[in-house]
């Protein structure tokens, strides 16, 4: 079986093991008070181009949702997201967990715009019975989505003013945050990220890492006690200078850029085949992520060599399924997959 | 600096660390339903005596106490626990924080006993005001406690007792489990522990894993939608293989055992250094946590080479402190310790 | 200034400040534990037909919501909901402060279906990653809905089908219970609600009562301890037997009835005033409240002597508002509305 | 039975009752947006001598507790109080199912001192594992405490001090304020509360109301939102006006005080009774609470005609037991439960 069903099928960068076997034996500080976690912060910093941005690592990407969360909300504020948005439908509820309404907000693509932030602060929110209603208090929004889609430099500095003007906050989910910033036509970069957003996270555990995901947080608010929630969360982990570790190996001399654009290269190639071989995509994703529509027969036999995840149905005879690329994926896999197709 | 101030210093095993290169590339299912964790839960279950126990492995302690808490109590109950234990004392209230109370028991050793929690039920909560107060239905005790004590068979055995005749859930946490049970004069083991307990973990973060904790639960009630509560809170980990494969390292041949061993031989080692130097013990622990009652005038000197952790004060001039050893510990580490306490 | 803004406006039915006065300085038990309490409850038990109904008396509706829903979930299970519902909308986020997530379905006109309920179960909850959504575990509906709509007996007998076949738990939010008894073309009574849902409650606040609503559980599970949720929240009053009195007098003679009936008679004389007047209804509401769509200008001309909530912006230049009566409705005002009507 | 076992048995002062039936057909906005509250709020700034004192009405002691304490605290903080406080014991764990720990802090008499609060915080939190303790934010204490205790203005002054030393807020518990201001020897009022706490409140549920507690915040960061948070936890009474005008009632013309000073005069009373025929005190109350030492034989028979509640046991023969005295006590059962004791 070769899978194509997710992104975080194998385990780690081979150069990640490497060194976690290099020091093993070092002896330091617990709780992501070591001199790796500090030299990956510095790093990510130093990448930001602010040297004031606070900078935690986390094991995973819906710990780190809920904990970000449950700090900048007040008990009676919600957070914004799209109707399809990873907090929203697949995290078993972990910020409502936390006491916080996800408001989700209407979007035909996954993506929230500006205009929709807006109107929907205006007519919805901006009335009378205010206080009988949960207040919107931070955006959340994945980059890439949940679709693989990808917001521009002036959609997100768009969404920023807005986020001003109401006094939001504005989180950006960053999973796959390399396979979008790798993403052929992307503007986007951790300089203007860093700039835009009060938090965003640059995840890990899809891109190169056994696991982690950065956290990277520019407003003084909650930056103060970030700590102190992580712990009641779970989200320290004991034997912190793993994440450091991982984070400075993917990012001390670009290793994280570099395997993104690889598995986004092999999307492409991917996307193309697929497109070749006649089938339509489900959603335009120039990332790590390929949605094609295709006939159930054709599944049924691709699915005894290779796995990959449904997305939705889409008529009587078709479906559309994801195929994932990743930091890990062979080459010689993707060729095969493409050759499954032709014989089809 | 040599570190004995904590037991999470080092990184893991090295036999772990092979696994982990030598499986990296294997693709494998997300989220703990890989052949690893399928394997060391069996392992486990055999290890218990009992193939039908629930077994499920997350990241750490903090997270492992409290998603299994929040998965047992009813919300208006609370767990007992003594009044140094770790979820009422250094878990930043991460069980209050699902919505439970800690309800801590006096305690001279940091153990609860049977007839503590008997005469706690009977008096406390046995009147006619009940309803105005946190109800009690677990119990959470630690197997080693903070100061390393140790509950014999005939302890818990009489505490299960308490709790199937009051109604009450027995969880114990076991975040040092191996350096209990290799210790001088322990009459506990794994069959006997998943046959009184309701669910109890074998801790991997302390003993010779990267991270990890392996619960195991035998309450029918607690095992039917565990892994929704854990991915609710953030304790399902992605790359799940990671917490198999340790624990299958750990437990198939018997290594999780013998480095526990090594350990606590090591701790007796200086445990025994500090009794022939005059220096009494805060506390009697035949584990790896050793606690020597020292002279601040030693401990300033001693900190110069040698990292520990501070207990608690005694008197004007002398402070207990806190030397642990692990399945990382190096004898020579051990001895240069103690040619130092020779020395002062 | 005449109020149809809301239908909790005056203070109680004055057979209830009667019997408060008349009672005044008897000594009774606290929180619920006194005769009028237990009479109150008896009489509702009677009402229903079911000796076995358990049977509470809360201060509001938001708390008497959010009180059985944090009774009735496991962590990760969630409440189903319309779009449209109070505890979706109205109560700041109550029932997420609790730590469960409101997952709502699409719905025309506010009522959840039978249909409905079965296909989001099959498509959306019944698929291989459903850990890591939040499980539904209870249905919540409202008779009326938040626009005045009422679910036939044979719609609540077959969303109650639909929740035994999935497992579900059917709850009714009766905060109008009365006006939609008292409703024209209305078949549901108490006994058919109490024998279809696991939970409802006889609304007292909107209908007749200072405050208070009665909680009428039928599910054994919900019973047993929930006194100690109540007292948890806050929804046990000291003076418990100020709830038992105005249910008792409201209920032991059919004054809840009787005035509900009347409500609902000057409420259609409203609606058809309206609609003699030529404007259209923007929800057909058999209840106590009325939806007529109006002009802007003569909204303005209204509100002076009027008041009246607004429930949506229809176009340019015409709002759907809502004029509510009540147990304290004078007819004379509503003939002011009407003739203030005729003359615009 | 004549019932001395509560301060909260009967309804409420008739005066109160016979506004409540003066007002009740007039028409006013809900959720505490009407005349009556804001009168009531400005009474009480004005009894407070502070204009900008935030005043909201809420309907029992636990919900106004817990509301205050979860709009104060931040994630990870925790309410600091005494071990027999209200919080700590009698609310069913309703802080904590907010999210916050209450951290008991060793009194021996129900109070908390200035000095005990700053030897707490700066042995217990100032450590180098901070992070891993939850971190207290608020001191909670009540006037009087469960066992009738005041704090002098003195005593105060120096919490406050140390909370200001410390940045912590104070909040006061004055389920039973009025009793208290009227005690014997008591040299706190309200101008000296309001310029020594964050919050306090001012309990009518056990002073003459209905039910009803007036919160008076301080704090401006508790100011703010502090509406929405009522909301979400169910304490925002629909028709709040009956808050407001039963608080106008009390304070308006000084009933509250009035009452109050009378329910302390026949405790004094009592108290000298139980003392004068030779029964000791088991805590020293100069409010409505009375606590003696009787004999089992003597409660047994005093039982059948009186009620009251058990405080400890005291030894194999003897119990402390609490009488209450209320706004409601009439002179003659006062003296018939005097008598019962002389006849003994």
């Amino acid at each position: 079986m070769i899978r194509f069903n997710c992104d975080y099928g194998e385990g780690a960068h081979p150069e990640i093991l490497r060194r976690l076997a290099e020091t093993n034996f070092e002896q330091t500080p617990g709780y992501g008070e070591d001199e790796y976690c500090a030299r990956a912060a510095e790093k990510i910093r130093e990448l930001c181009g602010n040297a004031a941005l606070g900078v935690h690592f986390l094991v995973g990407g819906t710990q780190t949702n809920f904990t970000l969360i449950a700090a900048a909300l007040r008990p009676h504020q919600c957070a914004l997201a799209s109707a399809s948005a990873h907090i929203a439908v697949h995290e078993t509820g972990a910020v409502e967990a936390t006491g916080h309404k996800v408001c989700v907000l209407p979007s035909a693509d996954g993506k929230l715009s500006a205009a929709g932030i807006r109107e929907a602060i205006e007519n919805y929110w901006n009335d009378e019975t205010h206080e009988h209603i949960a207040q919107p208090k931070l955006v959340y929004i994945s980059f890439p989505t949940e679709l693989g889609a990808l917001y521009s430099r002036a959609e997100i500095a768009a969404i920023r003013e807005v986020c001003l003007e109401k006094n939001l906050l504005l989180y950006v989910d960053g999973a796959r945050l390399g396979y979008g910033l790798a993403a052929r036509g992307n503007d986007v970069d951790l300089p203007f990220l860093a700039a835009h957003c009060d938090a965003f996270y640059i995840g890990g555990t899809k891109v190169g890492a056994l696991f982690g995901e950065a956290l990277v947080i520019s407003a003084p608010a909650l930056k103060e006690d970030f700590r102190c929630v992580m712990k009641q969360r779970g989200a320290m982990l004991a034997k912190g200078r793993l994440l450091g570790l991982q984070f400075l190996t993917l990012l001390e001399n670009g290793l994280y850029f570099e395997i993104s654009a690889r598995a986004v290269r092999l999307a492409e190639k991917l996307s193309e085949g697929f497109r070749a071989a006649g089938f339509p995509l489900f959603a335009e994703s120039p990332t790590n992520q390929i949605f094609p529509i295709l006939p159930d027969a054709l599944l049924r036999r691709l699915s005894e060599k290779f796995s990959f995840a449904t997305t939705a149905r889409v008529d009587a005879e078709r479906t559309a399924v994801r195929f994932c690329t990743s930091w890990a994926t062979r080459e010689e896999d993707v060729d095969a997959l493409l050759a499954a197709l032709k014989n089809s």
